[in-house]
């Protein structure tokens, strides 16, 4: 995963995998499945790229990188529990994710809810238990919460899943995209600058470049989903447009998303400039984000 | 229902459900439905016990009661999110809920599941709001956390589901029973003693009650499931015995359940005593819950 990430240290993705590990054991006695069934979404083989931009930000304002680890790891269970969420079958209803049988396939819809559940409490728990100023704490939790909730990722899906099938248009995906994936990605910032010590003007920034790389990694993975192989993707090629997404190519087109993706990640640097902020590592990622295969 | 409540003021519960009402407010636009959907669940009439506890709580250490009330309203969407997903058709599979659909009956299955997390995250956001000294929110937030997670709440519903129709046995009731009430009855008690300015030993004394109190609470509950009526339940008389559920009764009958409770009371009112803690509403509330007739 790591051709074109060159300036991320590589100690960062066993940290953080370590620490995945760790933060989410698996816990014997009457309810050890659903232990398993967490870990089973949580350590499967992700790009970790939340944890990793969530370290990457507390490095940028001159922290230790990770000062951030927990909130990134906090962040990756949250980002874990809404995929399990949205692959059920009332709502996406998708088998595979990643090469591998979704929750509810290899384990069961029950299971699976309720796996969802104990992966949004533990991320409070660990980010709750962070050493560090609690009012930075506090107010990690406010971005995580406003980030997740109705008017972000949750309410960016609800509004996905009942918009398809519907003509593709502008207001639908400038309302689904920025809540769906840019949301998540801001707070992950915005939390990494601030457990990272970082000034108010710093955290804004960071939380702006957020918004924006979130926004073209979703306009990227749109046009993935149109023109990669299904070994690429570990999922079948163009089940967005079978299901009636809304997409950025549905609307604009193959090329035309492309450019979009590029001005989004232009203004995400912008943002990081405009604080003075020089991070080699999220400069990358924002290339990353759009010129990635997967 | 404040028959048997005499000691709890009339104006905590105007003032919870004005509360509820004010951080759960309609919001318009594409996602409009999932907050209609959330306040179909949140502000149904239920007893609004755990918010009145944590008033109670918060004054029983000298506290002002409504320094607790954001924190007690987090609590309640907590229990609503919960009754929204053990109600689905993959966990419970309950059509009727305080004498009106279930959220998914009224609306459909990913409403539901979506509603439920959003006011997961919703519970949080108000909780990190609270302006209060910053260690003490980022300490109630942990105690949420646990009391929902898997070793809480939804570990005990989990365990709950998948030992339905088998043999009833101690074991399993000495599980599920004080995680999936008992856990956030207790955060709820120690949150409220947390944010009335409580020292350690006077919030370590509130959780115990309100463990022993959660506990009081289902074993009641459990008791109301098979002796009650259709009409004082608002959904099926003997459904828990239908569905093969983990009870007090099943193991042990409806005679010594009854003074189980009873010996849970004392245990959650000497906790309060040990500490010399006064307070008629926590007192009174104890005996509400082995008392009360729904």
């Amino acid at each position: 995963m790591f051709a074109g990430l060159e300036e991320v240290p590589r100690s960062w993705l066993s940290a953080i995998e370590s620490r995945l590990d760790l933060l989410c054991q698996l816990k014997s006695g009457p309810s050890e499945r659903l232990s398993e069934a967490m870990r089973y979404s949580l350590l499967s083989s992700g790009k970790r790229l939340r944890p990793i931009l969530a370290l990457a930000s507390a490095e940028a304002v001159g922290g230790d990188p990770f000062s951030a680890i927990d909130a990134g790891c906090a962040i990756e269970m949250v980002h874990a529990f809404s995929l399990i969420h949205d692959d059920l079958p009332a709502i996406d209803n998708d088998d595979l994710r990643r090469g591998r049988p979704t929750l509810h396939k290899a384990f069961d819809e029950m299971t699976a809810i309720l796996a969802g559940d104990a992966l949004f409490a533990l991320a409070y728990e660990t980010l709750s238990s962070i050493k560090a100023e609690p009012a930075r704490v506090t107010q990690s939790v406010l971005l995580l919460s406003q980030a997740v909730g109705r008017d972000g990722l949750v309410g960016g899906e609800y509004v996905d899943v009942v918009m398809e099938g519907e003509a593709a248009s502008t207001e639908a995906i400038d309302y689904i995209h920025p809540r769906k994936t840019g949301a998540l990605f801001a707070a992950t910032c915005a939390m990494g600058g601030l457990l990272g010590g970082g000034t108010n003007l710093q955290v804004t920034a960071l939380k702006a470049y957020g918004a924006d790389l979130g926004l073209a990694f979703q306009i990227a993975d749109d046009i993935l989903n149109e023109t990669s192989t299904e070994e690429q993707l570990g999922k079948p090629v163009g089940n967005d447009r079978h299901a009636g997404k809304q997409t950025f190519p549905a609307v604009y087109g193959v090329d035309r998303s492309e450019e979009l993706a590029k001005d989004a990640i232009s203004r995400a640097i912008g943002a990081l400039q405009s604080q003075g902020i020089e991070s080699p590592p999220l400069f990358q990622i924002a290339q990353f984000a759009v010129s990635r295969k997967h």
